[in-house]
């Protein structure tokens, strides 16, 4: 598994719902964007692979909430990765509260490449090691 | 299992991302607004229920993303609920492609109610018959 | 200015924020949404004229908010559109809660199209009399 | 007039809409996130008044779209304040591309500040001195 890429975010108030927490769709955004910075910071952008005709999309989504965040929660998410077979990256990440680290979500995240909508091996957009580095 | 609850939707523009489709993030709103109408059908209204100082919250969520919506796409959102133990209620929730019913999305959704931030049983807020009918 | 066009909508839990009221972005959606299907109904298709290099976009919003929605609304959003000059459509809109059709939003939102990143006659996508009629 | 604030941000791909651009609505949550955090310098916090009984809430926006913002651009937004008699609060606003601080947004945002649904004089959360300062 690769090295441990981390992001540190914060609540914005009008991501929290009526009962004053996080929704539960949000924190989808904030893994999907740690995970793009995670990809940006492999060489791989995706807008620019998009433009290339290469669509990386979401095939599987585990999500457990532990702990809801708040208001003014300061939080970093976490991503590791893991080739499962050819065609599937998968993203394990977690979201930690700060200052104490609490482990709010836990995620596994698989993604797959799509090209005309079919998917191709990983290794056609990148590297191996690199992904899992 | 209970009977199947239906919802029709239609994709909104402003759900698209860059690529052309709904965000993976947008498919939980759709999934969570059929089940509070599911709730509000079988009488347990979310906005009330926070009144009285009951939460219902997401636990756990696993979502396969078979096929994508698009823009202009008509749906179907299904629901069928299951108690697993006394405190969690699972929602077992399908999204359909109009008009061909085309499996988009197959999701498993485990709900607790939350007093005081602690589980409690369903059965406080409602009996197992009327929320699995 | 055009006949009345009118989309009825509710209010999705998901879209309250913690002030248990519908956050003031919200409402650009709604009334985005409602811009979109009354274009449909013209002939005219958001993505469609994407695809042929033709990008409507918002050039200014003036949005008065008179009155807040809450859990459960429903509500009227309704359209005028309205030629000023060549390139500009404004699109008259108000947001109405259900039953009493009481105001609670009313907007001004001037469009434009755009050709490579450059305003275009409007008249080049549709004719004056149907846009406005 | 007050010294201006600024807030560095950046683009987050799932706010872009299917035309590659930030949806006309995000821009919303930027400004009411940058505000947020003005008012947080002062001593004002959003969420605590909400508590205390007190919701502050826009009463307009009028909000001109000069240029759009695109994937992975850092922008920067900025706040300066303005009593517009006794009850209303006037948040000018503008949301920079860096690094040439080009002109994307310029914003005039009116907020009001109510208890029981009612306005109050802006001074009873605070006193003229420090929110124009």
């Amino acid at each position: 598994m690769s090295a441990t890429f981390e992001l540190e975010m914060e609540v914005r108030d009008y991501e929290l719902d009526f009962q004053g927490i996080v929704n539960n769709a949000v924190y989808l955004n904030y893994l999907e964007f740690t995970r793009h910075k995670y990809l940006d910071a492999k060489g791989l952008n995706f807008v620019d692979l998009h433009r290339n005709g290469i669509d990386l999309v979401v095939s599987r989504n585990e999500i457990d909430y532990k702990q809801s965040l708040r208001a003014g929660d300061r939080f970093i998410v976490t991503v590791n990765t893991e080739m499962v077979g050819h065609v599937r990256l998968v993203f394990h990440q977690q979201i930690l509260r700060l200052p104490e680290r609490t482990v709010c979500i836990k995620a596994k995240v698989t993604g797959v490449a799509l090209r005309n909508g079919r998917p191709i091996p990983v290794t056609e957009i990148s590297n191996h090691q690199n992904l899992t580095a």
